[in-house]
């Protein structure tokens, strides 16, 4: 997006202005995406879509990484007390993960590979089997391999991955990630790509035309199926948070967050 | 593919030899994918995707450009009277039109472009426009774009169009088509990928991601139905036939296929 601000759209916090005094002093978190509210898009509740919209960190709107910020009434959503911190603040990539079930249909007995053992697929395969599918994690380390098992997950190893998955969802964050997918994915499969790492990445585009893949891009979801599946304790994500730091620290934090065996790392205002 | 061997997968012939005497004499076209007929694809009918398939002039199996070729016998589909050679030996290119049928649900009322001017576009165009949709094709061709006009398609330059298309279906055969089509699709709109000629392209797939466009390959599509369409003279593909040419003067046939103002040349067996 040549975005240049305050990053950050993960977050969670308490209101401290409103013109609604109903909100004011609620833990709250909030939709990152700030829409017009008069167009095609968000008149059919596709405001993440919308051509006029901010988005928190990434477009034209400073982001969380910071001791306040702002957003519209509308997007902030109150939090349950039986949510923690810890988790509400993945609120926003368990709605992304939610996403793909707005936007395909995928059978129950479908071989679904989650391909990338960093947050986001920890986070995508987590949702997939709170929704009774059995997707396998391929990754590259075996150390978080060994976390993601713990939480039920099944686990392989990705250089080991036999093709023939009927859909491939691309979590790496790696531009490499599409490459492979398309290697594992089976004859008129589906890869669905939930980064947009894969920027100006040289591919060979015909294998997708020859078996007829279907690749689908998938970004930000709903909060409220989000919400609904944290606060119904269907996934375990506290085991995900890696270590915390003071926002003073924030450079400390993103050195840390480097590294490839941390899942996630969190900043905390004073 | 890496294919070395004889060409062509575009043909209308004249049974000389068959196990099966009933078909000897009959002008046929045949489905150009030869299956095993036992794998789970074959089984389901898609034996267009057969692991151990040979596909004719494309992968293991000598293609169409010569006086004789081989095909098991249940590829070949007898050809009604009422379709001329000239038509006939369109029936493949129609056939992986009508395949977009099979694979994708596109609405009535969506707005549908067809990028390219050239063969593959009129014929996805007019097979578009025989099942009741109205698509607008785009190219860089006015002479090729008046033609497809007479043949009742709506067109249009392709550099003066506006983003916002529900569907664009790539038959450019160039690899920009793809990028092109990334343009000027909608945000949540649809990509059909009608041609392997993006090979190794440097792509930005990141609006693909952002603006969660899906994308499908599409290939080779069953004969059936695109004989049935061109029995009941839904589509006018006469004027697509450019020039003919004897086989022996092949390279001279293929020179002039480069003419971009050529819409399709054919090879013709003494």
């Amino acid at each position: 997006m040549g975005y240049r601000g305050v990053p950050g759209h993960e977050f969670v916090g308490v209101v401290q202005q409103s013109s609604d005094t109903g909100v004011i002093g609620r833990r709250v978190v909030g939709e990152i995406n700030a829409a017009c509210g008069r167009c095609d898009f968000c008149r059919s509740g596709l405001g993440r879509h919308c051509s006029e919209r901010t988005v928190l960190g990434i477009l034209g709107r400073d982001g969380a990484f910071a001791d306040y910020l702002t957003l519209p009434d509308r997007n902030l959503i109150p939090l349950p007390d039986s949510i923690p911190d810890d988790v509400a603040v993945l609120v926003e990539p368990v709605a992304a993960a939610c996403e793909i079930f707005e936007q395909v249909r995928l059978g129950r007995d479908e071989k679904i590979l989650v391909l990338g053992d960093g947050r986001l697929g920890a986070i995508v395969a987590s949702v997939l089997r709170a929704n009774s599918y059995a997707p396998v994690v391929g990754g590259h380390h075996p150390e978080k391999l060994a976390i993601l098992a713990q939480l039920g997950l099944k686990v392989d190893a990705e250089d080991g991955l036999q093709p023939g998955f009927d859909c491939v969802i691309d979590c790496t964050g790696r531009p490499a990630g599409f490459t492979r997918a398309i290697e594992l994915v089976r004859p008129r499969g589906r890869i669905i790509l939930k980064s947009t790492a894969a920027a100006n990445l040289a591919i060979n585009l015909a294998p997708v035309v020859v078996n007829e893949i279907t690749v689908t891009g998938s970004r930000c979801g709903r909060f409220g199926p989000a919400i609904e599946l944290l606060e119904a304790g269907k996934i375990d994500l506290q085991q995900l948070i890696s270590r915390r730091y003071p926002l003073d620290d924030a450079i400390a934090a993103f050195d840390d967050a480097r590294d490839p065996l941390n899942f996630k790392i969190l900043l905390q205002a004073s």
